[in-house]
This record gives structure tokens, sequence and C-alpha cells, in this order.
């Protein structure tokens, strides 16, 4: 491995590029989406979110920082001021790391002039807030700061190091190598000198730079950055920070990543700690290392999961829960998390070709960040609840920085880091959809998009996808360039997508769930189709999930909808659903620009009481759904007869568009 | 109102003495608790949780605090060292309101005359800390110290100077006055003057000061004290203490009390605040406070408790959640927390004798505050979860102190102060049990007692109640003294008692859910006998308790039942339950003294799966009974059938008394 320009010309950047594995990602220049439900948000990030974020951040101040540590101090020698948070460098990197594969995705040449010398100026400030010794902080270790590595636990100096780390590998992959890869080399080296086999046993309290050296190491071939991730890794699940309230868990200091069966403590922290550890696990050929994290992230989708595919349960501190416990109304869900699950799920994806890491990135993408993003593009859910019980009261001149959890996006969270971290991946979406391996071409996400790759030797092939997914599903791929020999052509066929056909030509197949792989002789000209069974469906909670017992949701291909207050007369709180009747699409397109669903079921009266507990008998349990209006019957808070009616449902990314409300994911059933 | 003799020597002492209401309280020489139920408790709490307190207190230093700072500062002239927290005063001064009921209660005149001159120890022992003008915090105001109201949210200066006055009003009214009342009355002149009308306009963050000036108001016939607590009440709710990341709910200082419709935020907080207001209105006249405030309880019982009677429902604060927001694995349900809703619900018993509010004193103390003891009076649950989802795992050398939420009884708790507010409870329990009127005598609370008081203008009766609830439900009254004359003994009759009948001799009279009144010519002799339905039977949640949906608990008498690991051979986390069959009694008392009960069910086996959500159709969803062993089907987290099985159910306040489980009162239901 070595630094060339080959990437950046030929194929693209790519956020990761293991050296081995099953699947070969594309690059940004292979790839390109075309328009659809993605490419409009990625339209909208590079033309609002961008700019957005660098408003805010010269409006904060995060950015001058760089300036005023670099070239200046107090007038008493003590230390200028440092506004922000301790990990506020890290949103300067993380915008430079979206810019850059904005740039990379060349959408617009002349936009992405303007947005080259912007990346240009960001890194002349950043190298000026430099140490001569490469360390680079804009909160520690001058005159009147605290220390360098004081608070590892909460200082996240390590972690924003690996920020610059993944920003200046975006930037030479997507256009070659410039003053960014030097700064970040210069800090890479500094860590690992202070950090190193000579230096101290020290990790950071929120991981981030693992995968961060490994990637550094894949771009520059510098065996000591791949090293010194694995020596983090080792050092790490000792006890060696120092506890606090949060507990070890909540850090991942808590046991060895080779010794876990499951994620556990703050999402973000646990999923960059465990792409860290595939990267190393990869690169060194460990698959032992590789199947336990695996195993972990398994574990975490099986029982630590929601049906959004957003993680963490616990308030305050968002932590994972115990396995099932999952409840809606206090699903944490952070934005970040899922950008850093789509990043684990890719690298297993990659290293083991398995669909179901495809089909995480998928609901992931559909439910949690397409959620978490305004149609603005300049407004944000820092975290993405389930259920939301009462409308946000807008406290005035609160409308920009609202507080976690809120049922509004905010233009933006002090705290939070999610406005460059939805940026830098939506920029990025395009390297996520398909990959190539010796001997054909894989389809992983489904969006209209042109790809344009070499397999095997260096055989030729492209092909050209339309769709409408997830409205609808049909899935139509052209072949547009080949050598008409043999090659292979998979798709990825949904779990939840039970009868789906792949038409190639006059032939109909059915396929399962799983990987559908058409190998075959192409010529330019040849049409495939996928058809995917896209129509509203009940989905049930596994029994142990006691928060969501007695309900059900409804999904609609990869789409998790929900009820909003929004559309519904009554009360959310009352709503009962009836699953015996099967969910309906509301036929055409609605106002929103998307298919919704209606489900049967009713707002049954609800008896006030002076106890909110009831002898059985003492009221209808299980309404029946009748047609006449709701009546009131029974004591203690029993349900009264419902009424019944089509309950219009809406998909979970376009609640709170129309304004505060309330909103549920899970449907009490009759 | 004036400083007497007269409560020690005639009827007592009394926790609350209004001077209106609708019934008069009975002090601790007017009723005797002879066994049963609470004599056992009591004479633990006589023999061992005051001893335990004690040699904890001496041990910690908190006892101790007062000769230092009253004797003695450190070498170079600082402040000698304080340990313990800020509230640990209170502590001590809660211990001594303990022994000063429990001597009050004459059950043991050689030990008593131990207790009283232990008594007087401590007195003089606080005393020696008192400064000049009466102000009494060991962590405060010396030199070295913060300054005295520094900082008020936070630093417990008045909540401990309200457990002062409470304990010198236990002292008093028990065995009349002493030092203890010298020093309280002190340290409330110092407050009036500090925080009166030409004072600061300041209120503590924690309440208790109110009903304590209240109450002192009442013993000593000082205006200013109620004056004082008045002011508190309306100085409060107008969000004067600083904010902090807990809110000014939290505090109670979000809104006034004049104003809130329902009770938030900290419930301990939020209960003695409560149980000032209703002081103050009831000894201004003030009926419109007063309906507010029972308002305010009102909708908390009816949308904020938990089956227990416990409150609280957030993490980590153990703040109330919103409406209907009760999760039964994050129920706080503090011990204070009952102890003070004894409290408040005792006050409003008196002042409006609405039986409902005997009913939730009785669930709270069967239901949380015999919980929260251990059999050997020597541990205790800081808070009473519904729901123990995994075994604690003891950390050796944990035992006395393990963390909040913890499933095992630990001998003492650094923030806790449930220790001493159970055991003056326990200590005055026996003033809780009855009540008179012009009119009659009203049981409220059913145990082995011996009742003797005055009625009317002085005529005598008495009673001897002979009972084995709540085991079993008949309770024997026999009258031992009365005048021939006409009277009216009332029974509350529980709101779960549906066929509860009253014997009178020959006369079986069914009586419902309220108060039962026996008006006639009594003679000694008579027997009346309330015969109660105690037998098990299944109880079903609000539909808007989204937590328990699905579930349904068991209750029998005033006993709320939960299923334990200990008794369980599968996992209780797949247990369902079917609620088609009635749940029964099991023949006799068992060996932990005590009926228990078995309802109907199984632990279907579930399927492991690789995602926690299954389309509809996927599996059996609703398992029926069989009777064959469980098996296996269908995919994705699927339920199995279902074996035919009783499954145990033992007292909830008995959990956790045979080691380390896992507990649950909601129990799913086929």
């Amino acid at each position: 491995m070595s630094v060339t320009a080959q990437d950046a010309s030929l194929v693209g950047g790519r956020p990761v590029v293991p050296s081995r594995g099953a699947l070969r990602p594309l690059g940004l220049r292979e790839v390109r989406i075309t328009g659809g439900f993605w490419g409009q948000r990625q339209q909208v990030n590079g033309t609002a979110t961008l700019d957005h974020g660098r408003v805010w951040m010269d409006k904060l101040g995060w950015t001058g920082n760089f300036a005023a540590t670099g070239t200046a101090t107090g007038a008493d020698g003590g230390p200028t001021e440092v506004r922000g948070r301790e990990f506020s460098d890290a949103e300067v990197y993380k915008l430079i790391e979206a810019m850059s594969w904005e740039v990379g995705r060349e959408a617009d040449p002349s936009r992405d002039a303007g947005r080259d010398r912007e990346i240009v100026e960001l890194t002349a400030l950043i190298a000026a807030g430099q140490a001569a010794d490469g360390y680079l902080h804009t909160a520690f270790g001058r005159p009147g700061q605290p220390p360098r590595y004081a608070d590892l636990a909460a200082g996240h100096e390590l972690y924003c190091a690996g920020h610059l780390l993944q920003a200046a590998v975006a930037r030479t992959r997507s256009s070659g190598p410039d003053q960014l890869l030097t700064v970040a080399r210069r800090q890479a080296d500094q860590v690992c000198a202070t950090f190193g086999p000579a230096g101290a046993e020290g990790i950071g309290g929120h991981p981030g730079i693992e995968p961060a050296l490994v990637e550094l190491a894949r771009l520059t071939g510098e065996q000591r950055y791949l090293d010194q991730a694995a020596r983090f890794l080792d050092l790490r699940g000792h006890r060696r920070l120092p506890a606090d309230h949060l507990g070890w868990s909540y850090y991942r200091d808590d046991k060895p990543v080779r010794r876990a069966t499951v994620l556990c403590g703050h999402p973000v922290r646990a999923l960059y700690l465990a792409c860290g550890a595939v990267d190393v696990a990869v690169e060194t050929g460990d698959d032992e290392l590789l199947q336990t994290v695996a195993g972990q992230f398994d574990r975490t989708l099986a029982r630590r999961t929601h049906l959004t595919g957003g993680m963490g349960s616990q308030r305050p501190d968002g932590a994972f829960g115990d396995d099932f416990d999952l409840p809606p109304d206090r699903a944490h869900a952070q934005s970040c998390a899922a950008v850093a699950a789509v990043m684990l799920a890719w690298r297993l994806l990659l290293a083991t070709g398995q669909p179901r890491y495809g089909d995480l990135i998928e609901r992931v993408l559909y439910n949690v960040v397409a959620t978490a993003i305004g149609d603005d593009g300049r407004s944000f859910f820092h975290t993405n609840t389930l259920h939301q019980r009462f409308p946000t009261r807008i406290v005035p001149g609160d409308q920009e920085q609202p507080g976690t959890g809120c049922g509004l996006r905010a233009a933006r969270f002090e705290a939070s880091r999610c406005l460059t971290n939805l940026a830098r991946l939506l920029a990025s979406l395009t390297a996520y959809l398909a990959t190539a391996d010796d001997g054909g071409l894989q389809l992983h996400q489904y969006a209209d998009a042109e790809v344009r790759t070499r397999i095997g030797d260096g055989r030729r092939v492209a092909v050209r996808v339309t769709t409408d997914y997830p409205d609808r599903g049909a899935v139509v791929v052209r072949v547009t360039e080949c050598d008409g020999n043999r090659w292979a052509l998979s798709f990825r066929v949904p779990a939840w997508a039970t009868g789906a056909v792949l038409v190639d030509g006059s032939v109909r197949r059915p396929v399962r769930p799983g990987t559908a792989v058409l190998e075959r002789d192409f010529k330019v000209g040849d049409v495939i189709r996928l058809e995917l069974p896209v129509r509203p469906r009940f989905t049930l909670p596994d029994p142990r999930i006691d928060a969501v017992r007695g309900c059900v949701a409804v999904e609609r291909g990869p789409v998790v909808l929900c009820a909003e207050s929004t559309d519904q007369g009554g009360e959310l709180d009352r709503l009962l659903v009836d699953p015996s009747e099967p969910p309906e699409d509301v036929s055409g397109r609605q106002p929103g620009g998307e298919v919704v669903a209606t489900v049967a079921g009713g707002f049954p009266v609800v008896c006030e009481t002076d106890w909110p507990y009831r002898p059985e008998g003492g009221g209808t349990d299980r309404p029946t759904v009748a047609t006449g209006p709701s009546v009131a019957t029974g004591p203690s808070g029993a349900i009264g007869a419902i009424g019944a009616a089509a309950i219009r449902l809406v998909p979970y990314h376009r609640w709170a568009r129309r304004g505060s409300s309330t909103m549920r994911v899970w449907l009490p059933r009759c």
C-alpha cells in the first residue's frame, strides 16, 4: 500500500478499503446516484447541510478555535478563549470529511471548485493550530489550558485525532494527497509516539481513532498506524479509565473486546470500537476476532435494536439496555449511532458478504438517517424516539437548540455531532450501494443509479438502475457496458421480501430472501427486473420485549410506518388497531411525495377513574370492532367499544415534518 | 394551643394534630397493636432497627459531627472534618423521632427507660452543636465551611431543620417537653428570623420544613411558625432556586402549589410539600388550597402511581413520569416516598374522612413499607422495583452499600434516608389505625389491637380487634368498654372488597366498598365481625399504561403478589399466565408464614432468532394452553405451545428474602 492518486483518479473516494474480504467496495467515481429518494437527499446535503454546518461552526467559534490557539495567546499569557465543547474540533474535521466526499461525487464541477477551495482554506486554518510535534487539539496543552491527555475519559483528544485522520483519508481518496494528509500524519505520528509500545498505556473515553488509524495505514501503507490501532484495542477493557457514575461499560472499558458477547454502553462508542476491531481483524488476518465482533453485533441486532435499527434505550445517557429492554418511548436511537451502525455493518458486509448486513444498512438508512434530517437539510433530530407522548412545547428562543429527545428537528445541538455525521454519510452514500468481486457485481441498496466498474482481471461492466423504491418494489437494471462474456449480477433480497421475483427477459424466477444471483453471458441492453413485494404488513415483536407487548407495527418494504397525531382526530394514546384486517396502501402518492397506508381500528373511549388498575371483569378488556360510534362502558379505565375506522399511517421518517405532534410506531392491538 | 403535657399523659404521641377536620387522630396511648403482621414488624423495629440505625450513625460519624462542630475546630483553625452528606444531620433527628414514638408506645417500660436515656444523651449532643442564634447544621456556617444558606437548592439546611422540629414534636407529644423542644424552637426562631417577612425570600431545595413548622405551631401555639410555613409555600414555585440539570419541577419550584394539578418531580419532595400545604390549608381554613392539593394527589393516584402504591418512574433521578408512564422495570418507588405518601394520605383522611385515603395507606404499607424492610430489621430496599430482570450479582465488600435499584436489601445506603424514615413510621404506625369523632370510632387499618378513647363529650369507648388479616379476611371487634348508649362503629371497606359482609350478632349485612357504619346502642361484650373477601384476584391495568399492556397482576386482599424466579423452574421472562382460570390460594400457610397463590400458565419455548421482530403469521402469536410439554414452533422469536402448569405466586413484599432472584409483578397473559 502507498499513497497514490490511483483511488482518486480511477475509482474515486471510498470510506473503507480493506486489503482482503469477500467483496470489493466501489468508489465515488464508479457509482453515481442519479435521483430518487436518496438522490434528492444527497442534493439537499450538498447544497444546504454543508453550508449550514459551516455557518454554525463559524458562528459558534469552533473554526476560530484553531486560529486562536495557533496564532495568539491571551494578553496575560493565559489561554485564549476556546469555545464549544471538548469534541468541537472533531466537528470541523467531520465537516471537511463530508465536503471531501461531496467533491468526490463530482456532481457539479463549478460548485465543487468552490468547495475545494473551502477545504484548502480550512486545512490551512487547522494546520496553523498544530503544535510542533504534531499534537492538535484546541482545548489542551497550551499555557493556561489543562495538560495534554490529562482527562482521557472525557477529554476527547484521541477521538478528535481520529476524525482528523478520517477527514484526511476522505480528502486524499477523493482528490489526492494535500496538506491535510500531512497534518493528519503528523498527528498520527504524535499519537503513536505518545501511546505506542514505548509510551503510555492509555486509551480514550470515546473510541474512533482505532478505525481511523487502520484506514490511514491502508492509505499510506504505514504498518505502525495499524499496530497502534491494535494496541489501543488490546489496552481497552481493563478498567483503565477512571470510574465515574456512567460505569466502565459506558466507555466499553469493562471487558476486552475479545471477551465481550454483545455491545453495551454508549452505542456510538461501542460501534466505533467494533469498527476498529473489524478493521484490525481484517488487516491482521485475525478471523477469531472478526467472528467475535460479528457475534457481538449479531446478538445486538437480535436483542438490543429497535425496529427502526436505532440503538440505545437508557435515559439520560443513551446507553444500550439489557437484552430485550427496548422501550419505544425511551428509545435514544441517536442519529450518530445510526451512522456508526452503517459503518460497522458495511465493514462486516465487505468481510463476509452476508446480505443481512445490507438489510440492516437499509433499515437504518430509511428509518433513522432519513428521519433525522429535516426536508430543508438544516434541521436535525439528535435522538429518534419511537413514541412521542406529548407534543413539544416550543420555548421562545429555544428553536435552534431544544433539549435532547424533543419532538422537533433543531438547527443545532451543542452536545451533538449528528449534523456532520449525517452529512458525511450522505455525501459518501453512493459508495454503499454496490460492490464487485472477481465474478461479478453485487447490488446492495436500490436507487436510481449508474454503476461502472471492473471485475475479475479488468473486465468492464456497467449497469443503470431505475426504480421508484421504496415507494414501489420494481428495480430495473439495464446492462450498459460488458464484454459479452459470463459474469454474475447479484441482488440483495431483503429478509422481509417473501415472494420476490427476478424477471430476466421472459423468465420469471421466484427468489428467496438473501442473495439472488443471475449468472450468464450478458450483452449490452439486457434488462433484469427485481420485483420486491412492497406493501404494508404487520410486524410483531419478540414476546420478551416487555415494552411493546400487545402491540403491532406496520412496515412497508424497508420503511417503518407510524401513526402521527396530525392525521388522527382522536388521542393517539387511545388508538387500537385490529390486525385481523390487513393494512392497505392508500392509492396514489400523497402530497408528501410518498405512499402511505391505512389499518383498521379506532379510538375507543377510555373512562376516567381514580385508580388505574381494575379487577378483571370490571370492564370490557378486549373491545370488538363495531360500526357504531364510540361508547364508554365499564369502570376503572376500561375501554369502551371501538369505532371502526381506517387509521392513516405515514412513513416514520416523515413524522414531525408538519409541526409538533405525538407519534407512535408500536400500535396497541384490539 | 400551648405546650402542655396533656398529649403525653392522656392520649400519647400523635404525628399530626390538626385543629379541625372530619376525624380526630388517636394517640399512642389510645391504641395498641398487640400482634399479627404489623405487631411483629413493630417489634423488630423497636428491638433491631433502631439500634442498627444508631450503630451505623456512630460508625459513619454522623452523630459525631455535632460534637465536632460544637466543641472543637481543626488545628489550623479550619473546619473539623464533617462526615456524611448534607442531609446526615436529619438522619440523626429522624432516628430520635423514631425512638420517641417507640418510647411513646410503652410496650416495654424497662427497654423504654434505656431508650429514653439515649434520646436525652443524643439531645445533649445536638444541643452542643447549635450556634448561639439557634442555627444548627454541621456542614455550614463555621470557619472554613460554606456560609449558611449558600446552597439552598442542594444544601438541605431547611430540610434538616424540619426534621429537628419533627423530632421535638414527637418527643414532646410522647414524653413531654424537654431540652429537644428548646433546641427545636431556637432553630425554628432562627429560620423565621432569616426567612420571615423581614428576611430573605428563600426556599429549600427539599421541602419538609413546611409541615414541621405547622406541627410545631400546633404544639406550641406559636402563630409565627404557621405563618412561616405559609410563607415558604407562597414563595415556592416561582423558579427561585437556581436552574440545574434536574429542572425546576424536580424541586417543585416550577409552579406555585396553588396552580399545580398533579404531583411532579421528586416524589418525596412533592409529597412533603403537599403535606405542608394541607397543614397550612387546615390551620388557616383555606378550603380552596385543601381541595387543590387533594386534586393533585387524586390525579397522581389515578395516573402516576404504581400498583404497589409506589411512586416515581424515572431513572436516575426517581422523579414522577408523565401520566400513565409507569414502567415496572424502572419503577423507582423509593421507600421514603411511601412514608411520605402515608403522611399525605393520613392528613387528607383526617381532613376529609374519605376512605380512599385509608385504602392508599393500606396499599403502601403492605406493598412498599413491608417490602422495604428485611426480616431482620437491619436491611432495606432504597427503591422498590416491580420487575427485576436480572439477579443481583454481589460484589464482595459491597453488601452493606449496593447500588440504588439493586435487587437485594442492604444494611445501609449512603444517599438514602429510608432506614430512619421507615423506623419512624413503624414506631408510630399505631397512630394510623383508628380515629374518633363526636359520634363514634372509625377503624381504618386492621390489625390485632386495642383501642380505648373518648368520643363526643368524653364518653369512654374501647374495643379489641382480633384478625389474621391480611392472610384471612375476618376482622372481629369486641366492645370492651362503653356507656351503653348509642354510638357509631365505622369500618373502612377497601375498594377491592366487593362482597364484603358485616356480621352483627345474627345479622349479616352486605356492605359496599367505602365506609360501613354500624350505629346503635352498644354494650360491653358485643361482637361485630367484618368479613372481607380475601382471595387472589386478577387485576388489569389501564389501557393507557403502555409498559404493562397485555399483562395481568394478581392481588390478594391488600397484598400485591409476584412471581419470583426462586419458585419457578423456567425463565421468568418467558412466563405466560392464562387468566381464563381463576387464581387459587395454596391451602394452608406456607413456611414463610403467609398464604400464597397459584395461577394457571407456563413457560413456553421461545425460539432464538437474529432479529426480534417477525411478520404476522410467522409464528404462533397466542399460544394455547396444552397439557403436553413445551414445544418450539415458528420462526422469529415466536412462542411455542405453553405447558399447562400452576405458577406459584408469593406476596411481593416477600421477594428477595430467599436470596438473589428475578421477579415480576405484571405477568404476561396468553
